[in-house]
């Protein structure tokens, strides 16, 4: 793969700064070829022809060059989840967000997979990004926390689901990255998140004309079956599966 | 509280050598006077009156000595983890292995709640925290990958209950954390766990004498109500909410 295929920004929207695209692109070329911890700030400035004062200006250090769209797809999920209407089902919901992350790392295969190996490499940007999956939970927390206020054990039921609705993201994301962005992405994220909605989703996903709410649905179980299978027995009878 | 009163190590095993709790005392006793960024290894050996290698035996770094007890919480949960035999419940045992990080926190309110307060206000130890956590939970969730191996997404089932057993963990450890350690913290956990477990545990957890694996349970809901409240009736039908 050439050093120009490897540059990200390459299906990025239009709306970001060409200069900052240039210092992440600068930024994956040395750390590939130096390595992370090798390559200083001035490197990158040097390489994409600017001064220190730019790099600055769109990164607050050399970590955050490392993740440069994070922010703004934090941001893309907090609209989104404050734009919910209040029939929007809650789980679903946050589902739905999750999977804006998943596809700011499916608009861009080469760059996020040459990014998972590098991370994987340097502790440094572990912790970082341990930092920045928290901030995505707790969006999500934050959601369900209001939507689950007033009801028995409400905070403590949005932190369970939102803490599933990460892991299972981030099952599907590794997973996706394993196979060096070849698997279908959309597919992975769709099978974790129905897998979350399996546990925790309510009724409001089942297909209209697929019978009114005040159907009744029987389960038989044993008792000796688990209950995520007699809640996947439930997911399947309501055709959901 | 006096500040002997604030000295951790009280109610810990008698393992520990002398030094190591000397030099966490120290330690609380400096950030809590003059914040933890304000107080160096200098300071905190001089206090505890021994030299700078005598900390590096035990503390890797400065933010190692505000979590002196996590290493070995996170081995006596692996050993916990590893001792599982096979007719153990997978989800009720990840749950008891959480149980014993509540106790770790528990075992010394005053010391637990002057971390927490710390921790809230010192970025570089939240980032410590996240990575211990983040350790916490791979272990749980390394137990259950291998429970569920060879089952239709093992992988992804054990991410997802191992992610909501450390959020729910962590909900009742904040709860039991702003009450300043005053709330009970074995029904705080108790409850918690519960949640998860109706979620995803698995009829092993039936008492005794309470029907064989073969009794029928049946379960009747409108279509309407969410899976979760599904769930939780089918807990209260087995005698376990």
């Amino acid at each position: 793969m050439s050093s120009s295929s490897a540059a990200p920004g390459r299906g990025d929207k239009a709306e970001k700064p060409p200069m900052r695209d240039a210092l992440v692109g600068a930024a994956f070329r040395l750390f590939l070829e130096r390595g992370y911890e090798q390559t200083t700030v001035d490197d990158i400035v040097a390489l994409a022809g600017v001064g220190r004062r730019s790099f600055f200006r769109y990164f607050p250090s050399k970590e955050d060059v490392v993740f440069p769209d994070h922010e703004r797809c934090l941001a893309d999920m907090q609209a989104f989840l404050a734009a919910s209407a209040d029939e929007d089902e809650p789980v679903r919901r946050v589902c739905d967000a999750a999977r804006l992350v998943l596809r700011m790392y499916a608009e861009n295969p080469t760059f996020s997979v040459q990014r998972y190996r590098l991370t994987k490499k340097v502790p440094g940007l572990r912790a970082y990004e341990l930092s920045v999956v928290w901030r995505y939970e707790r969006a999500l927390a934050e959601f369900l926390r209001g939507r689950f206020a007033g009801r028995r054990d409400g905070t403590l039921h949005a932190d369970v689901i939102a803490a599933a609705v990460v892991a299972a993201h981030n099952n599907a994301l590794r997973s996706w990255l394993r196979s060096d962005g070849q698997d279908d992405a959309e597919a992975a994220v769709d099978r974790a998140m129905r897998h979350v909605q399996a546990a925790f989703g309510a009724a409001a996903a089942v297909p209209p004309g697929d019978g009114g709410p005040d159907d009744v649905v029987v389960v038989v179980s044993r008792r000796g079956a688990p209950l995520w299978r007699v809640v996947q027995e439930i997911e399947s009878t309501l055709g959901r599966g």
